[in-house]
């Protein structure tokens, strides 16, 4: 199993970090996506980011290839409304970043299915939301499914 | 010395944090600012938020008071953007439901000066402040001033 570049043996145990970044990319396979960058790596003036996944697709019709870019965040932190507020400002941040260097690669925050359940869907984070017209994927670290692209 | 409600011994050191918050509010007062709530509370449905600071000035020729409130970022972890990251994220929340309460009450992220010379006059974090229309005050904690209202 190759991971990051590195060899990582059978049986090593990965940071829960991780374990939610290979599931997220598991899922997305399944539904027939290829993965083209992991990370993807732009810059804006002096500042250097790096999104946690880029993926195609082919559409229908010849219509050319869909291109995503994705951001997984695990939210395992006690404070919900603090993994949050930072995922928030990074999202936007690289949004930003990203329209400058590929304006037609549509970045996704990428959320576990138990935090969507318990937080995304209170009134005040659907209001975050549709203001800030954030595109969410809800994953099930289960059973690595995409629960629902919104 | 009473601070948030305790009586703090003379002499007592203070977290970074919160001798931050004293020097923000000591700069305002002396820009003849009256703080009115230290901290402000609100809510947006069923999430609770407490912004740092709240604070009037009368306004010449009697046109009434002029209302701010102000979350107060010491910016001391090592990585300036994580920093930033947050301090987005809570400042873009707080406004939206800072909207629905008080629509007539401005807020503004307040970051030390040190900070803004490194950090805030990027390409980068320039565009961030110019997209979201973000207020910012500039404080020198060692002299106590306002550097700048932005």
């Amino acid at each position: 199993m190759r991971y990051d570049g590195r060899v990582v043996k059978k049986g090593t145990l990965l940071p829960a970090r991780d374990l939610y970044h290979e599931a997220v990319k598991r899922a997305l396979v399944k539904e027939q996506w290829t993965i083209t960058h992991d990370p993807l790596l732009f810059s804006y003036g002096e500042v250097n980011f790096q999104v946690d996944l880029a993926l195609e697709r082919l559409l229908a019709a010849q219509r050319g290839h869909e291109k995503i870019a994705i951001e997984i965040k695990s939210f395992l932190r006690s404070s919900a409304i603090t993994d949050f507020y930072g995922a928030l400002g990074q999202y936007l941040c690289y949004r930003l970043a990203l329209k400058l260097s590929e304006p037609e690669r549509r970045l996704y925050l990428a959320v576990p299915l138990n935090s969507y359940e318990k937080f995304f869907q209170t009134k005040f984070a659907e209001a975050v939301i549709a203001e800030f017209s954030i595109s969410l994927i809800v994953y099930n670290i289960n059973d690595e499914v995409i629960h629902l692209w919104q």
